[in-house]
């Protein structure tokens, strides 16, 4: 079993593509020069190979499990790797200064992001929770409950969840009946279950911090009536130090088809008289503080995909080197070779790399992106940055988490019958990225966000705009010379178009229509995005080529995986735009007897 | 947990569409009337529905294990449940009544077969592997040794094997290292180790026969020194009961994605001097003899791809009618209703439904025709149909296969963060599907064979003949104004045959570039090829609601499924042609890096 290697060469050729010398120039990244960055980043690499990876195989195979007393035990290793990562500082590389954070830029923490989840994607929920929690509390909270948290969370003594999930209420959130009742001392009282709950329940640290989702009486029906509530583990004593423990706890883990090290708890809230939380911002403003921080979730989930395809690839890649099967097609004698000589095998790999490449190319662009929304100087320009995160979000999120399943049973495939088995490791990829096209809103879900609130809520302004510089990538292709590629990605581009131009004329006559071919449109829009920045990353890899600035072997690669990119991904969007314009009918045909 | 219910509807429109009341007519199956084969089928659905489905999950939960005294431990009720599969005769239904089988057409097994595995994919391996024993011992067996084990196999007394695979051996058969040496008696010694064999150890019979591939000494290299062996687990007495112990035993059991029922053992022949075996037909023939057999194995899996993806949409479809969640998109108010009405679920679950009855029809139609091909009295007749049968071989294993793991994916999808939950039982026919394109020869070994045997050989004639159907076909459509349906159709044709033109134009110059396209080429062909059946269900079930025969709901879906089939997946045949003759020069680039 081969131990993860961060992809750092790519990465900063992402970086590159993405305008990082840009994005450190933004005031507030004073101290995140591209220097210190890469360094952090090499830094990175090393700690998730050699200290997330390694566990990652013991955590699948034993998973976590909860004891008679109702602690989670951990897999061997992660509590010494949980508290490495809390000494070394990792766990605040993106969080404010202020509240002792790194203030990397997301460009920058994107890719250390990347890093932790391809070593170990069940490791990786546990900080990744933290971080919204983080986030919803910078965002919402109190200064006295700033002071309170946001420092120990930063700097990982302490984690976070977020419990939004009910038996009832999956996707729908208005449909959440826990309860939480105001107390005279200003506290509140939760009563209630909670499923799907990640790190609800464990000892790597000295408190957990829950985020819960409630409604207080007499509150509206629906998403209106719906409050966010800190209700931690252990209450905070007057020096803010783990106090008492608070009446909730877990009931069961779940037994799941992957990422076993990551337990999924069922909470239980005010079993013994209520469990003590506190309103976090005003009340039933809960589901709008959610939404404000789902970007940041669901852009999470989506490097997720990328991360376990970049590992999925690494391992099919080197076991297609080292397994020797069968003669070079066409040549007589010779005697077996390395699979990775044989066309199909060659295929499926590059089928991994390009969309991996190209999965993280979109998604270090919607990063910088990020980052000029949050620090650009000129208004009109963090504006156009923030239409263009909103718009891209689905993508990175549904089609990196879609692509990453594909990319991962292409990994079993190269394995052959030893892909089958447990212990070659490739399966785990494949029951480990089965997940992220399901949590943080399943693709169906993104594919709806996509076509109402992205495309049909300004008018199609912001897909305009990306169609927009498509085209002149498509033209800037022409005028280097790199037709084939321009040649798809000018297909795509009248695809997405097409499918686009849908969109809005029937958002408001035939809104069942719409939603039939959403995802078809995402998974378009997402081939399409990607094989955009692929192009554009063809024509760095030749600029440089041309100036003798880079790596020979990798720069020409580039352009090999956008020509291959763009014959096998991009010749896909023609049939999913006739999905999106005229697959509605048999859809919606009540006749179909479904 | 529902249990599994045989489609047998759809099943009896697949007969009707294959020509069931021809096939039945044939020589030899006088005593397999339609009436008859009906009956069969309401039984067979019964018991697959109340004996082998309600083992399903518990199989999957426990697994086979092996015990410290090399036995294999199958889950509970697996025993009981062999026993009551053989004393009702199943095992034979396929076989040849001479040896005790019941005779029945391929046609009408096949339906059965898909029962059995889609109630208990693991469990039918058994009988599966058994059945190839019996096709290769009463293909190349002395008369004495098909007195000796024919009847006890065909009645489910004795089971088989076949023992192939070798660590160093995979899909490359010509590596096989085992070697077997003649002794005075005419017996032979068998050493070596082979892997991945299929229900090798079990106590379900009182015999298992197994059939290893060997080298003998002095035999040439490469394929053609390899010859076929029968080596018991005990070795038949004087009259034929299993009597001593053979030198040849389980060593462990894989730790699999799924099919955990299945034991797959490596087996360790002749570690205390040698295992006692007997030739089976005549020296250095025996993978010319697995060819022969290749056909039924790989149909059958197919049929597993089939099975597994019926029984996905089963459990997806109940799933969707029994979730309530959300309200109706566009309407006001009104409350949460089931998630079938959600668009994006009606499409993937259409998805499922219209591949799931492609792959059926198809599978059919080639049923029908391996019965024509070993039946018909006219001898251009068998002709022409054995050359559709082995074109059409490969698409319904490996088009089947890997659509099967996309319906099993989807079925996951549908059920949301339920779907990763193993309680709820999505997940295992996601697991268990995985094996399906990948043993009896990888979809790439499929899809090699498609190009070269079934394509290049015969100069495309035979597949030139399924285009010429193909466009019969759209012109019925036509006729009978299923115009949707036939403008699908009709490009997917086109598509298929810029595919197989490229093929026939390259194979001998270029024999890379038509590998680098061989599995893109195979989905192109299964997709249209179904679509082609689907279209012709249309074509019958419009005819039927025109004359007032049959089910109007029944015929009415049938056609709606025609129509999303083409909206939705033939409209992926453009971009696949594309890769077919567009794509080979990224693939073997070999500046990519790989």
């Amino acid at each position: 079993m081969s131990e993860y290697a961060a992809p750092l060469q790519d990465m900063r050729f992402a970086l590159d593509l993405a305008g990082l010398a840009e994005v450190a120039a933004l005031p507030g990244y004073e101290d995140a020069s591209p220097d210190v960055i890469d360094a952090v980043l090499e830094e990175a690499a090393r700690f998730t190979g050699e200290v997330l990876s390694p566990i990652n195989r013991v955590g699948d195979r034993t998973g976590a499990r909860l004891d008679e007393e109702g602690r989670v035990v951990m897999p061997e290793g992660f509590a010494a790797a949980y508290r490495a990562w809390a000494d070394n500082g990792w766990n605040g590389m993106g969080c404010d200064p202020a509240h002792g954070g790194a203030g990397m830029p997301h460009l920058a923490v994107a890719q250390i992001q990347e890093m932790v989840m391809g070593a170990n994607m069940a490791f990786s929920l546990c900080p990744l929770l933290t971080a919204g929690a983080i986030e919803a509390l910078a965002l919402c909270g109190s200064d006295e409950q700033k002071a309170l948290y946001l420092e120990r969370m930063v700097s990982g003594e302490w984690t976070g969840t977020m419990n939004l999930t009910e038996p009832q209420a999956g996707s729908d959130l208005a449909a959440v009946r826990t309860r939480a009742e105001l107390q005279p001392d200003g506290s509140y009282r939760v009563f209630g279950q909670k499923i799907f709950i990640t790190f609800g329940e464990h000892e790597l640290a000295s408190n957990i911090v829950h985020l819960v989702l409630a409604r207080t009486p007499g509150a509206p029906e629906g998403v209106k009536g719906i409050s966010l509530f800190i209700v931690p583990k252990f209450i905070p004593d007057a020096d803010g130090n783990p106090g008492a423990r608070n009446d909730l706890r877990c009931v069961s883990l779940e037994h799941k088809l992957g990422i076993h090290a990551s337990p999924t708890c069922v909470m239980a809230f005010g079993d013994a008289g209520g469990a003590t939380g506190w309103l976090c911002g005003e009340e039933h403003r809960g589901i709008e503080y959610m939404f404000i921080m789902m970007n940041a979730a669901r852009y999470a989930v989506g490097l997720q995909g990328l991360a376990v395809a970049e590992r999925a690839f690494q391992h099919a890649r080197a076991y297609a080197h080292e397994r020797r099967q069968g003669g070079e097609a066409g040549a007589k004698g010779g005697g077996s070779v390395p699979i990775v000589r044989h066309p199909d095998v060659r295929r499926m790999l590059m089928r991994m790399k390009s969309q991996v490449e190209a999965m993280r190319a979109l998604a270090a662009v919607t990063a910088a992106a990020r980052d000029r929304a949050a620090r650009h100087p000129d208004e009109a320009e963090r504006a156009r940055a923030q239409a263009f995160v909103e718009l891209m979000i689905p993508l990175v999120k549904g089609w990196s988490t879609e692509t990453a399943n594909e990319v991962a049973s292409l990994g079993v495939q190269v394995h052959g019958g030893m892909g089958y088995v447990e212990e070659t490791g490739a399966a785990q990829y494949l029951r480990d990225a089965r997940i992220t096209n399901i949590y943080e809103g399943t693709t169906g879900i993104q594919a709806n966000d996509l076509v109402g609130r992205k495309i049909a809520r300004d008018g199609g302004e912001a897909a305009r705009a990306v169609l927009a510089d498509m085209r002149q990538t498509v033209a800037d292709l022409r005028a280097a010379g790199l037709e084939a590629i321009a040649v798809g990605l000018d297909d795509a581009t009248q695809a997405l178009e097409r499918g686009i131009d849908f969109v809005l004329a029937h958002w408001r006559s035939d809104l069942r229509a719409v939603l039939a071919g959403a995802v078809p449109l995402l998974m378009l829009f997402g081939r399409a995005a990607g094989g955009w920045q692929l192009a554009r990353g063809a024509l760095l890899a030749q600029h440089r080529l041309a100036a003798g600035d880079g790596d020979t072997d990798f720069l020409r690669a580039k352009m090999v995986s956008a020509r291959f990119y763009a014959d096998h991904v991009l010749s896909e969007c023609g049939g999913l735009a006739h999905m999106v314009c005229s697959g509605a009918d048999a859809v919606l045909d009540e006749a179909a007897g479904l």
